[in-house]
């Protein structure tokens, strides 16, 4: 197997373990290893009176696309510190896109920087997760 | 108006702007000045298959009682940057409550700390948020 | 040996090999567990030609207050990640003081806040670490 | 001015009144629009017992990269909230790189990235600062 097709594979299995993922509308347009690409449309139950999106919702689209970049190598890995910095606000009817990279992995430790960009590619949040292995595996008889 | 009242003045005005908290189930237990309580129960498009709960959801929860929090003074603010650190899991079923506490407020900029906890007390996610007051106020004909 | 007894006795361990905190002129004015106060005047090599200083070195005197709290139990623990928000300057021949308390402690894991004063009780800036164990202890005859 | 020759203007301005970098044995070996790279040696006054850098002088390296990087526009930036997450240790001796780029501006607010490493290109931390612009100039016949 390859290193795409590992983490592919690894996606494949969190993908159909994340009902909350799917259920915020939230689609997986790219993974590979150490990255990821997550897009969703802002709804009308994410937004306020004035058509702009809670900030939980932006957060939880970085984190997702964090989650499934993190565990792209067969290790089971969790999200243990996150920050986010809203740049600019996220508007109904906006889709939004999560691009997660490596930046760091170190032992068990990793982190991961995640841009969250609208439809015409302006930057909506910066993210940064911090992620610890669980010293687990996706699959037991892949190295 | 007493502060108190103004507090709640304030996120009467907010909640009924904000569909997008009400329509994760959130509760509004609890507003003061520099304060406020919210709790909400980890539902089943919430979790994933083994019953625990998308970190987007508990950081959306602290994020809710954070902007409760720093809105309580007459003036519009919003969040700047926030870092979440998760602790333990939250399941399908626990009812989580987030406590926010100001803990510094100079010139617009603010600090909130949001603990995040379980029905029984145990602590799920700490939180800190910084704001940013916008200049502009909830009520026009108050000081 | 009572908790504060421990939380001493680590601390003066901790003292003895940290060169580095007493060259900047810190004093370790009180620990205890999960807590700790330490002060440090801002020197003229700490400061730019208007007599500000650089945040480096208020990081640093938050980052040893954390180390001091943190490391109380008779386990070695480490900072693992660090954020600080700076409020107001701090000038020349201010006396900073940085007040650590634990916020969080769950397996290996730890959360401390640090706030920094400056001689008159203003807050300065606002620190919180995130600290981790190493698994090994200060004195092995200890519990 | 090309773009270059204001970053180095504004680098020069900062340098000269920048004592406490300099006596922190600082060298400001690159510098461009929102871009920086500095070095230091870890000296014994900045190291443990066991020879192993306090990380406030870490931090402090890289915060001083990321004000070189924000302030190379003509216009006047301060760090406003700084995170760090430690790595590897740094030793005694070893000569540490901090290079700094910039991943956001908008308005009055920065995002920049900060890599910390050692001689051999060994991440050592990884810092991310926000800042936020003071609205004065560096030259003020400059646009």
């Amino acid at each position: 197997m390859t290193p795409d097709e590992l983490a592919r594979a690894c996606a494949d299995a969190m993908w159909g373990d994340d009902p909350a993922s799917r259920s915020l509308g939230m689609a997986l347009d790219h993974v590979g290893p150490g990255a990821s690409r997550l897009s969703m449309a802002v709804r009308e139950d994410m937004v306020n009176g004035h058509g702009m999106c809670h900030g939980g919702f932006i957060f939880t689209l970085a984190d997702s696309a964090f989650a499934f970049a993190c565990n792209t190598y067969n290790e089971r890995v969790v999200a243990q510190h996150c920050a986010v910095t809203y740049i600019r606000p996220a508007r109904l009817g906006m889709r939004l896109t999560a691009s997660a990279q490596e930046r760091s992995r170190a032992g068990r430790s990793g982190i991961y920087d995640v841009t969250v960009t609208s439809d015409d590619g302006t930057v909506i949040a910066e993210f940064r997760g911090n992620s610890r292995g669980l010293g687990s595996k996706f699959f037991e008889d892949l190295a």
